[in-house]
């Protein structure tokens, strides 16, 4: 299977997920051998308009492990051509000259599907301001595959910044291709889930309920997705980020309320939102989860090439 | 044929410049078929005291392409050691235990220049203030002759920024070295090409005239080089900049003046100046150009390693 | 002989120091040979929270003359975790997932020490603030061994800022552990080296003598490790530094004052400390030191991989 452009989570089909994933799979065990010099002809560019290390780590690593080259730069607003007023447009066109395929990170919404309307070279969507993030909704469902060993039937409760998280936004659309899946929303009422996804799920009569009450949820729930407050979207009104900060905490409580094969989730970084006691319980999922995202990202890599 | 440090466009003679074109072209194919390993033991330091991301990325893609190895830095002015006082010398005879070839961009005339005078390691000059940028002029020059066929009897419109564009500076006295060439300088009177040059030209018995009227121009010249009135050179002469912004824009009406053979180019980035509805006219050269600048630099890097 | 986390100068002993020196020259002769491809399957991450490009560049050199792959960031601080408040624990968890040894620079004494506590991959420690920089007091030692031919024996001038610079703390606990050291600590009565190391070397019966005329020294010793009076240690001393500044610099009159077979070493970077008519004369070891860097970093990631 061929992809080429990577800039939302709606574009994949069930059976492009089902690809992604077997083949993410592999890259396992790729990995666990050091990786391959499959792909050690091929360039790809990280152009990053704001930086975001980890993120871009893991698509350096992916391609390190393929056995390819990177050039990078995380400051692309400050790139001296943008700093002159050079267009999204004409950088991509120039990297085109150089690199086999871009991921781009960009501050606003909508930039990765610009620079797909004009550029040969696949162009991966690392993240456009409050938009998408495929990769990340990607290796996220990948995990629940993992752990779970299904998706099919999955009962999940997502948990904290609703309103206002790209990813269990995603991730949400993700899940409504999938059969009896059962979406617990838990957020303080000034973060809930908003109506465009809710109505999304009803058209698909997607079951779903919206909670306050984290422990009532827990004992029934296969995956706890849990997210940070981000502090930064609230801009001055401390009041209600302090009000919000602080109400769902994961710790050894919850565990005891927790199924004993159920996970917990984060797209990290985390802050207290999970107490570090919670660590070493094999259900805590979160490092293994960030770990997935290097396979599904050579995956997509090596999808991109072949 | 063997190069050593390249630190300003005058050192090349007719019979390097041919090697060099040639080996370039032989870049083409190279890259066509994913790059070579032949210099996968060299490293190439880029030791760039201003940020410039394209054409930092211009020279890393040409080393990976070659199979090399880069370390990098894109603010080298804040490099630990420099911000404590450190030489440029210093810093440049410790990567000469580290690097087998180092591309410097710096803010000063003549730093390049400085550090081929104790660097063992081969120096490529990438800009140097308003002073040289050598792989720039050599790009041009081989985009002219893979466009044109030919650079003796070439005919140029130079446009624009004329006082204070480096580029237009480097290239005319590259120029200067071919037969039958002639030049049209069109600017605005406060940004018109400086005696010296002009001297130079009158020297060497080079045709030239000063124009203010470009369409007047057009249907004479093989090639238009357009640039950039740069604001940033205007300091708090912002009126001046406004006056002399906008005077000439390549556009559909420019296209209809020219030669059906004729091309444009542009050593980028562009704002206005180049109206995007050109892009798609096949005499749009300027993409091409800067995707010729990384087979020439890795031209140069193979000469300089060979 | 296996390594793992490299985190303090104490924690060698003289068996591990000599296979280091061993391994360390045959790495000269594997650069002279332009390196290795035995460790391509390796990935480093040098997470730096301060930028430190010289020794980040020693670093990736090493690894690449190993073969292996780089991933790089210079403002780990700026990290978009670590803004939003994420541990360094769970960075370095993360990074787990990725790299196969981690180079870790910080401002934070203890840094280092904290990341090894919870990381399966080696962590090797490029600085801590005022605390270790223990590859820098490995390839100290190494160029004292390998320009004098053999550390027992030694005598050493240790000059300049004593109270704040860890290089010469580390060196000094370095060459404890060696025969029939003599050590002349020569500094400013406000730089005198601290109580802590005179009290160690007494402990273990090392000879040392505190002195403020540096040319009563310079007949006697084998070794002038010339150190810069830090101007960002003394804060708003202003007169203070003026006061330290100046009173040792290495010139032609030192080298007439020193043994023929003798060396002068700087960790670098040098300010007017040392000046610039010294570089030419064979004793100036300084430049051979910072390359004695490369072979050493070469051969503690070797250990580390092996």
């Amino acid at each position: 299977m061929k992809l080429h452009h990577i800039i939302e989570a709606q574009q994949f089909n069930s059976s492009t997920l089902l690809y992604i994933f077997d083949t993410a799979f592999e890259m396992e065990h790729v990995v666990a051998h050091g990786g391959t010099v499959e792909f050690q002809k091929r360039i790809m560019a990280t152009l990053f308009y704001e930086p975001s290390t980890r993120t871009r780590f893991s698509f350096e690593t992916a391609m390190h492990r393929l056995g390819g080259r990177v050039i990078s730069t995380e400051n692309a607003g400050e790139f001296s051509s943008v700093a002159k007023g050079e267009t999204l447009e004409d950088t991509v066109q120039i990297l085109n000259g150089y690199a086999d395929v871009i991921v781009i990170r960009h501050y606003e919404v909508g930039a990765a599907k610009r620079a797909s309307a004009i550029s040969k070279a696949p162009i991966i969507n690392a993240g456009d301001g409050a938009g998408q993030h495929p990769t990340q909704a990607l290796l996220d469902l990948y995990t629940i595959r993992k752990e779970i060993g299904a998706i099919d039937g999955l009962k999940i409760a997502m948990v904290g910044d609703l309103a206002q998280g790209r990813t269990v936004r995603s991730l949400t659309y993700l899940l409504s291709k999938y059969q009896d899946i059962k979406i617990y929303f838990v957020a303080p009422t000034l973060l809930k889930m908003k109506e465009d996804i809710l109505e999304h799920l009803r058209e698909r009569n997607i079951w779903y309920t919206e909670e306050t009450d984290l422990d009532k949820v827990l004992p029934e729930v296969d995956v706890v997705y849990q997210t940070r407050i981000q502090k930064e979207r609230f801009g001055d009104r401390i009041a209600d980020y302090e009000k919000c900060r602080g109400v769902y905490v994961i710790d050894r409580h919850t565990l005891s309320l927790m199924k004993e094969k159920s996970i917990i989730m984060h797209p990290l970084p985390r802050l207290d939102e999970i107490s570090m006691e919670v660590d070493s319980d094999p259900r805590a999922a979160y490092f293994r989860q960030a770990q997935n995202g290097l396979y599904v990202r050579m995956a997509l890599l090596s999808a991109v090439f072949s």
